[in-house]
């Protein structure tokens, strides 16, 4: 049975952010070890160097809001990409920063997704 | 001879953006049947109603600066994730637009790559 993309993405994008503003360290089931992130420029590999990544960023409270959510299969793999715009508001902050970040969910034998890419922007505008 | 990720998304983006700037109608050989496009939230596939797409924008003259590339390998088929951030300034208006864009690139049995996976977003800033 071939899964929506566009069901994986809405499902994964309000998985992924609310995890993110809740418990960051939540984030690594999401990864594997072939996973990648680049973060602003920062390439880093596997679960725990991504978590380690996000969860020391230098600020403690945050909150996604999403504005756009994009999605299309990757190809015969059965991947999905996920292509997100939003704001970021930071914990004590007066202005929300706006941020791109585009995803390559990846499935599992167990009929999951994970992350195999991860590519974040801050846009500041 | 595996190549440079990096200097694939690059010569990539040169490309791209050059001649969307001087003829749009130039970018048909960029992508092929399977290609798909989502442009501000429409899904459009296939070379030629891409193509159809980005040649009937309503703005004639425009010109991308590419402010941000980041790029990673998408997996054992060869292909090339690249996320771009940038401005882009119609002719005759005062201020650019922020937009963010990803592609997927595939290998080609030529040795070149095409699009297959194409989302463009405007950010508003």
């Amino acid at each position: 049975m071939g899964m929506d993309p566009d069901a994986v993405a809405k499902a994964f994008v309000d998985h992924y952010y609310s995890t993110f503003d809740a418990n960051r360290s939540g984030l690594a089931n999401l990864y594997q070890d072939n996973s990648m992130l680049t973060f602003e420029g920062q390439k880093i590999q596997g679960s725990q160097n991504i978590v380690a990544k996000l969860t020391s960023l230098p600020f403690q409270q945050c909150q996604h809001s999403v504005s756009t959510v994009d999605c299309q299969p990757s190809g015969p793999s059965g991947g999905v990409l996920v292509f997100v715009s939003g704001n970021l508001q930071l914990a004590g902050e007066q202005h929300a920063l706006k941020f791109s970040q585009m995803f390559h969910l990846m499935p599992t034998p167990q009929g999951s997704f994970y992350v195999l890419n991860d590519i974040f922007r801050l846009n500041y505008a």
